[in-house]
């Protein structure tokens, strides 16, 4: 087991609640069903509630759809799988019935949906008395017992990671203080990339022995890879791919705390074998560290010096 | 199509939403998708909200986690099909978190799970700022090609309902007064009891053209069947089977008012050749009308007189 210093707090609570009853796929990103004699059908849900997991004021509907549907998309990239279909259920409150909102959140989430080929197959609608919440539900496919799990990094495997880390947390932040000049990097929050396309590559090359998308942050995610494969992890900080855009809105010592710790930026976390990686000559993934064995832990390593990982639950806001 | 002489509402309202966005699996109780060379899966999804599907003070928690199961469960049974799985996504407010609520919920969902044999693979849980908000997805099977359709019921066709209608709105009128004494009627409304078994077993005799569950109230659900298959019906309101528990709460006169235009009873509605289903030598399914042309629209023959439906839609509470 990883070592885990850190203290019960609601994210915590809810992740317990969620093993409990089964509420978390049965530990990983997606439950994994047979479908036939080839395929197996992986299946997501997304709960995301008004002031909770966003604000209304800060985003567009367009936006909020497309993140409703890029969430579930995501946990179905973390497994290598195809996105096929959805269903979407809403409770939406009285101040937005006589808007276009609906219009225009379907408009988003439609988008996105083409762009994979996403069939929206039903779902449900309410009336919420306040707040709007919103259930997203992805079913993929991927061939038969070849899901990519979260359990099946071993020691020795080396760590990836795709694109830049801690965007999002960032236009989060300029989000909170009211920066309006945020740009790319607050899209980077509200407009999340789904990366469905290099987790079904990477499925169909074969070689990846665990993966997870990062939707809590780099640290938990990892952290969770840690707990269900039974390994620990070497990380070296300097090698993390903090976000460019970064550096136009916040001081250097910044940079690394949002990519580590950082959640929503939906890239992908991995685990391979160091030279099939390699024969594969795939571009743009950085090899941020290594595993080993369990009674390492998680250890950090860089120019701020060595030291044991404290996770830090990332509950978006 | 049928006659629908009703003032807009938001009843109405949600169901245009519903189908303008495919929120409705397409038109019947579950989406139906290619599985296997034998089988076709169902899904469904039903969005439960505090203070408008129900009340926290009315009800138990063992009780809600109940229902919010069956009303999934008799989608899928409404299609003649076998419940499978289910999922459940939960937005929980904090005056819930420090009980035992969600313990039992769970309670009484798994023991509803349990009789059916539905697996729970997964769901979401997140905290929500004031109402609890339920997300319940059920998927099931059936034969390939054999679901059964609102879209099948053709002149000539017998109507026919499972079991006592009215007992759940019944239960919920006594809810609403405050009577303490509703007992077995109140349990209509807050445990009631999906039909499934009886659906597999229409199935499996394949005589059936037509079904859905009386979710919404009779007279609503025969006008969705009549519309998806471009018929009218004729009704003889003194065959409709009121359930005998009225007559202990209340006048005789408001009976076939519960039982014709209240909700939630989900028992099953369906149509079928009085001869195939007279050879079936099925028992305690009471014969209520006849599929007629469309141009007839829904025709009421009764003591009270003949009369055109005015359907009212019911939109539980």
């Amino acid at each position: 087991m990883c070592q885990y210093d850190s203290n019960v707090n609601e994210f915590e609570f809810i992740n317990n609640i969620k093993s409990r009853y089964s509420l978390n796929q049965l530990g990983d990103d997606c439950a994994v069903l047979p479908k036939d004699g080839q395929t197996d059908q992986l299946v997501t849900a997304d709960m995301l509630v008004e002031d909770v997991d966003f604000r209304l004021e800060w985003t567009k509907p367009e936006f909020l759809g497309h993140k409703a549907l890029a969430v579930s998309l995501s946990d179905i990239a973390a497994m290598g799988g195809e996105p096929k279909w959805a269903m979407l259920s809403i409770a939406v409150p009285p101040k937005l019935w006589e808007t276009d909102f609906l219009d225009r959140f379907y408009e988003g989430w439609m988008a996105l949906a083409l762009e994979f080929s996403v069939e929206l197959i039903g779902g449900d609608i309410s009336r919420s008395p306040d707040k709007l919440v919103i259930d997203s539900i992805v079913s993929g496919s991927v061939p038969k017992g070849k899901a990519i799990l979260r359990s099946g990094a071993r020691p020795g495997d080396v760590i990836y990671v795709t694109g830049d880390l801690g965007g999002a947390a960032g236009g989060l932040k300029l989000l909170e203080i009211g920066d309006k000049n945020g740009g790319e990097l607050t899209l980077k929050q509200l407009k999340p990339q789904p990366q469905v396309n290099i987790g079904k590559l990477l499925q169909s090359l074969d070689i990846v022995t665990a993966m997870i998308d990062i939707s809590d942050g780099l640290s938990s995610d990892l952290l969770h890879i840690c707990e269900m494969s039974g390994i620990g992890a070497e990380i070296d900080t300097e090698l993390i791919p903090v976000d460019p855009l970064l550096q136009h809105h916040f001081p250097a010592e910044q940079y690394l705390e949002m990519a580590f710790n950082g959640g929503e930026d939906f890239q992908l976390l991995f685990t391979a074998d160091e030279k099939e990686f390699s024969d594969s000559k795939l571009r743009g993934i950085a090899q941020i560290g290594r595993i080993v064995k369990a009674v390492s832990g998680i250890q950090l390593k860089g120019q701020a010096g060595n030291r044991k990982l404290q996770p830090k639950g990332y509950r978006h806001f």
